[in-house]
C-alpha cells in the first residue's frame, strides 16, 4: 500500500471552491466533482463522472494535492490546459487541503463572471478571497479573546495568515460573532484578514464611474459576480461649477472649496450605493438584505480632477500647467479611510491614472474595450466633458484629453437636457418640416446630446446654418426670437411642457467647440503617429453620448473621420463596464496599472501648430 | 587589478548612520570613520584612527558590503562581537550602500539611547528607520507627480521599497514637499513609508501609561533617544466612575457612555501631548518647535480596560467572568484611526494585555524590571486601583490582579489627596504627639496613598486601633468627630487651607481592604507556585506610590511579606519606563509578545479558599 493511498484512508482534507468561497471537508482522495456536490454547487457532468464529456473543467493551483492529470484528461484537454492548472472534476482526487476555482462555464447553477460590454471571460483570481467559517463561543476553561478565537480559524482554514488586527474589524467583532451564531464571511488577501460580515448577509461589491457630470455605479454579488443593479445620478458637484476648471478655481478661491467638493462627491456616491441596494432588494434575486455595510470591495474610475475630488487631495496644480497630479499609480484604501458609507473595512481600489487630464476611467475604457492587447490600429474616443481620446498602433499606445465641453451631455444648451424621457434624439428634415425622435417616444421636452449633433448636422446639409455655423435668414426655419434669430424645433403645443423647442446661434457654437475639440486631438494624435485616418482599422466610441450619438452625423460635420460605417464601434459605458471588471480580478488590476505605465500623454496645448488645428476643426464642412 | 578595487576607485556608496537617520555619499572604499566625520557626527577616535583605543565600535547589517574584520579588530574583539555584527569603524571600508548603527558608547557627541529606572542599553533596533531625503521638485519636462518623486528617492535610498501610499501622506504631500524645499525625513517600515516630516521639524516619540487614576506621558527625541519631558494629568474618565467596574457599568447604562469615557481618555493624552511639547519647547534643547504633529512614534500601556477604552472597543465582557477582552495580541494603529492628535500618520503600538484584568501596563512592567529573564525567585507588584501581582520562579511567570481601590492613590480618603505638594506622606507618633511630613514640606492640606499607609501602621503599633481596624475610644488621639470617632492627624490651626486634618473609622476599612487584596494575592500565588515567603528573593514595588511607600510600615500591618529590607526594590513608574523602552526597540516589542503568551493568568475569585484568605488579610497584625 503507498503512502498515498495510506493518506485515502484516514486523512480528513478541506477544499474551498472559489468564487463562492464554499467550503467543506472530505476524506483524502475524493474526487474535487463529488466534493462539488456534497457542497451543493452544481458542476456539469452530462457524462456522469466517466471524463468523456469534458464539461466539468475546473482550475487547481500550482502544486496543488491533486491526483496527477488521468488518461481521459490528457485525451480532452490540451498540454496548454493542463500545464495552465485546467483539469476535469471527476478525474481530479484531492489528497490535502487546498483552493478550486470553478469556472463559470463548467457550472450548471447561475453563477456569472461574465460583465457586459466587450466582455472577456475574467482569469480566476478575485483580489479578495471569500472564505466561510464558524467562529466557536467563549468558554470558561478556555477565555480566548474575540480576535484570538477568530485568527485561528482562518489560520485553520489554510487560505492566509490573519494578519494584524483592523481597528474597526475589532471595534465590532463582540457583536459580529453573536449575530449569526458566530458563523462568518471572512474576506482574506496577502496581508491578513480584511473584512467579516455575518453569514447570513450578501457579499456585495461596487463598482463606480466618477464623471464630471454623472456618477454611474453597479451593483455586484461577488460570489456569482453577477450585476444585480446599475444606476446613474447627477454629480452634486455641479452646484459649484459645470467644468473641472471652474471646480479647481473654486478649490482656490474659497478656503472650504476642496472640502466642500469632495462632501459633494462622497455624498453623490453614498446616496447611489443606497440606490442600487433598493433596487437590487426590489429584485430580490439575491438572499439577505443588501445594503451598503454589506458592500465589502469596491472600484472608482474616474478623470483625475474627479479622482482627487474624492480622495480630499489638493487640486489646485491640475489646473495649471505642466497638470501634475499627487499621485499617478494604483491605489487601495479602506472605505472609511475615504468616507465612504460602505462596509467600514470595505476594499476600495482606485486605478492609476495617466496624467492631469487623463484618468482611470480611460485606462478602464481601454481596458474594457480590449484594445490595449489588439494589433490592429485603433482610435477609442471617450465622449464626456472631458474627451480622452487613444489611438493604438504596433507602436503603442498615444492619449490626449480634448476640453469638449458639456454639450454632448445636454448641458449649457438653451433647451438642452440629459437624454431621459422626453429628450429629443434624433432629428431629420424632410421638405419642409423638421421630424424628431425622442427618448421614450413621449412629447418632447428637451434636446440631448446626441440631438443637437444630429440637428446640427442636419442643418448644415439642407443649408440651415452656414459653414461659421451662422444662420441663413433665407431658410424658412430660422425665425426670430426674443435674444436674436434662431431655429424652431418643435411649436410649444405640440411639446410636453407647451414652450417652444428651439436652437440657437450660440448652441450651434457650443457644438462647433465640441466637435473641433475632439476633432483636433484625433488629427494631432494621428500626425504625431504618422498615420492618415485611412489606415484606422476601427473606432471605438464610449460614454453614454457615444452610444447613441448617430456615426453619420457625426461625420458629416467633421467630428469623425469619414470611414465606412463597419469600422464604427458604439460600445456604451466602457469606463464603467472596465470597473465591474476591475471588481472581479486581480490581474486585470495588474494589467492597469502596467497599461497606464505603457501610454504615452500628449498634452495637446504644447502641441506646435494646436491653435490652427483647432480653428481649422471649428468648420461646419459637408 | 580585481573587481572591488575597481569599484574602489569609480563608485559612490549611500552610507545611512542609525539611529539619526542621517545619510550621506560617499566613494567607495572608504572607511565608515571617514563617513561619520564627513556627516558631522562625533565618534570616539581616541587613537586616531589607527585601530588601537577600541573606542569606535559600530554595527553593521549581515552581509552588509564591507571589508572583513582586519588583523586589530580580531585582536581588539571576541568573535561573539564580529559574528554579531560589531566592528571598529576606523577599519570597516564601505563597497555598497548601506546601513550603519552607532551605538551610544562609541558616539562622542550626545546621543543616548538608555532610559532611566532598571536601564539596560537597548538593542539598536528602532521599529521605524529614519531617512532624510531631497525630493527634487517637478519640472515641465519631466511632469512626475509627487508620490512617485517621493517614492523614487526612498528606492534609491536603499532602505525600503515605498510601499504603498497611505491617504493621509498624499493628502499633504503637495504641501509637505515645498516647506522645507523638499528635504523632508522619512519613517520607515517593512511595508513602505509609514510617514513623512519636513526635515526643519524635530522626529518625536510619545511614551503614555494609561492609568485608571493618572495618566503619564514622556516625550521622547527618537534621533537621540532622548526623554525631553514627562509628565502626568488626572483621567478625565475619573468624573463618570473612580474605578474600571463603574465606567463599565456606565457603558452599559448609557447608550453614550462607551464613546464618552473613549473621548476622556483621548482628550487627556491630546492634552498630556500638548503639555510634553510646551515643557520640552520650554527646555529648548531640541532644533525646531516640539509639536504634537512631530510625534511620529506612540506607544501605550494600561491595563486592559483602558486599553479597550482608548481604542473605543466594547468593555461588557470584561466585568462579568470569565473577563474575555476583545483582543489580547500586540497592536499597532495609526494615530488619526484612534482619534489622537499627534501626526496623523504617527505609528501607535499597544504592546499585548494578558487576561481581563491584566494588561500591557504590567507586561511593561516585567521588561523594564528585568524579570522576565531573571533566574531568581521575585514578587513583582503594581500597586494601583487594580494592584497586578507577578510571581516569577524556574518555573515560570505566575500574575493575578488584586482589587485594591483607589486609596493608595489618596482617593476615597475623607481627607485623602494626591501626592501633591502639601500631601502627608509620612506619619511618626513620638509620645504623645504625631509627626507629619510633607510633600515639598509645606503646611499639610491633605493626606496620600502613602501617608495613609503610615498612619494606620503607627495607629496600630500605637494601639491607636485594634487588629480590626476599631478605635481605642481610650487612645489619647482618638476625638469625636462630626460622623464619630476619628483621629486627628493635624488641628486647623497647623494646616495649608484652616481645616482639620482627620482619619476616620471608614479610612482604616479602606486601607485594611486594599492591603487585604494584596496580601491575599501574594498569598495565592505563593501557594500555587508552592513558594514560602522566605523563599522569595526580591520583591519590586512599581507605582508611584510604590515609591514613596514605607516597607516597615507595610510589612508591619501585613501588606507585604516580613522579609529583610535588602530583598525590596521601590522601582517607581516602570511601566512607564518599559513604554519608552518599547517606544525605541523592535525586539524589545518582540519580547513582550513572547512575554506576555508565557505568562499563566491566576484568577483570584476563582481560587478555593480566596474568599477566607481575604478575610483573614485584612486584619492588622503587628
Amino acid at each position: 500500500m503507498s503512502s498515498r493511498e495510506m493518506k485515502l484512508d484516514t486523512g480528513m482534507v478541506r477544499i474551498a471552491f472559489q468564487p463562492s468561497g464554499c467550503r467543506i471537508a472530505t476524506v483524502s482522495g475524493t474526487t474535487v466533482l463529488a466534493c462539488a456536490q456534497k457542497a451543493g454547487l452544481g458542476l456539469n457532468a452530462d457524462c456522469g463522472g466517466m471524463g468523456s464529456c469534458g464539461r466539468c473543467r475546473i482550475q487547481v493551483q500550482p502544486n496543488a494535492p491533486v491526483s496527477p492529470p488521468s488518461e481521459p484528461e490528457f485525451e480532452l484537454m490540451g498540454a496548454g490546459e493542463l500545464s495552465a492548472g485546467l483539469r476535469l472534476a471527476c478525474q481530479t482526487r484531492v489528497f490535502g487541503s487546498t483552493s478550486v476555482y470553478l469556472p463559470a462555464d463548467s457550472v450548471s447553477t447561475t453563477q456569472r463572471l461574465q460583465v457586459e460590454g466587450q466582455g472577456t471571460v475574467i482569469d480566476p483570481d478575485p483580489p479578495t478571497t471569500l472564505c466561510e467559517l464558524s467562529v466557536p463561543g467563549v468558554t470558561s476553561e478556555l477565555p480566548r479573546p474575540d480576535w484570538e478565537r477568530l485568527a485561528e480559524e482562518v489560520k485553520e482554514s489554510g487560505f492566509a495568515e490573519p494578519g494584524p488586527p483592523r481597528l474597526p474589524i475589532l471595534q465590532s467583532l463582540n457583536d459580529l460573532l453573536r449575530i449569526d451564531d458566530g458563523r462568518v464571511t471572512v474576506g482574506l488577501r496577502n496581508d491578513g484578514i480584511s473584512w467579516v460580515l455575518a453569514r447570513n448577509r450578501p457579499v456585495l461589491g461596487l463598482a463606480v464611474d466618477v464623471g464630471t457630470t454623472k456618477i454611474a455605479g453597479y451593483l455586484v454579488e461577488l460570489r456569482s459576480g453577477k450585476t444585480l443593479a446599475s444606476a446613474a445620478k447627477m454629480n452634486s458637484q455641479i452646484a459649484l461649477g459645470e467644468d473641472v476648471m471652474t471646480r479647481i478655481a473654486c478649490t482656490i478661491e474659497r478656503e472650504d472649496g476642496l472640502a466642500i467638493l469632495h462632501e459633494c462627491v462622497l455624498e453623490t456616491i453614498n446616496d447611489l450605493a443606497v440606490d442600487l441596494c433598493k433596487e437590487a432588494s426590489k429584485a430580490g434575486d439575491i438572499t439577505g438584505t443588501p445594503e451598503p455595510g454589506c458592500i465589502v470591495e469596491c472600484v472608482m474610475v474616474g478623470n483625475t480632477v474627479m479622482h482627487h475630488f474624492l480622495l480630499n487631495l489638493p487640486v489646485a496644480q491640475l489646473g495649471m500647467a505642466p497638470f501634475v497630479p499627487v499621485v499617478s499609480r494604483d491605489l487601495d484604501f479602506k472605505a472609511d479611510r475615504i468616507g465612504l458609507h460602505l462596509n467600514e473595512n470595505a476594499n476600495v481600489h482606485l486605478p492609476p491614472n495617466v496624467a492631469g487630464f487623463v484618468g482611470s476611467d480611460h485606462v478602464s475604457v481601454l481596458l474594457a474595450s480590449g484594445v490595449s492587447t489588439s494589433s490592429e490600429t485603433v482610435l477609442v474616443l471617450d465622449v464626456g466633458t472631458n474627451t480622452e481620446i487613444s489611438l493604438i498602433t504596433r507602436n503603442g499606445i498615444t492619449t490626449c484629453s480634448a476640453a469638449s465641453g458639456p454639450a454632448f451631455e445636454g448641458a449649457h444648451i438653451q433647451c438642452g437636457m440629459r437624454a431621459a424621457e422626453g429628450a429629443i434624439e434624433r432629428i431629420r428634415i424632410r421638405g419642409r418640416s423638421i421630424e424628431c425622435t425622442t427618448v421614450g417616444g413621449c412629447a418632447p421636452t428637451g434636446i440631448c446630446g446626441s440631438g443637437i449633433l444630429d440637428a446640427v448636422a442636419q442643418f448644415r446639409l439642407h443649408n440651415v446654418i452656414d459653414r461659421h455655423g451662422g444662420l441663413n435668414a433665407d431658410s424658412p426655419f430660422v425665425t426670430r426670437g426674443v435674444y436674436g434669430p434662431e431655429i424652431l424645433l418643435v411649436p410649444a403645443a405640440r411639446t410636453g411642457h407647451g414652450r417652444d423647442i428651439v436652437v440657437g446661434r450660440r448652441d450651434i457654437g457650443k457644438v462647433q467647440l465640441a466637435k473641433g475639440a475632439i476633432r483636433s486631438g484625433i488629427h494631432i494624435l494621428l500626425d504625431a503617429a504618422r498615420v492618415s485616418p485611412d489606415e484606422i482599422e476601427k473606432i471605438l466610441i464610449g460614454g453614454a453620448f457615444g452610444m447613441y450619438l448617430d456615426i453619420d452625423s457625426a461625420m458629416s460635420i467633421g467630428m469623425l473621420p469619414r470611414l465606412p460605417a463597419n469600422r464604427f464601434r458604439q460600445i456604451g459605458n466602457a469606463a464603467g463596464a472596465g470597473a465591474v471588471r476591475l471588481l472581479l480580478s486581480r490581474s486585470l488590476r495588474k494589467d492597469a496599472a502596467s497599461l497606464a505605465g505603457r501610454i504615452r500623454h500628449l498634452e495637446l496645448a504644447g502641441t506646435p501648430g494646436f491653435r490652427s488645428t483647432f480653428i481649422n476643426a471649428l468648420r461646419l464642412e459637408t
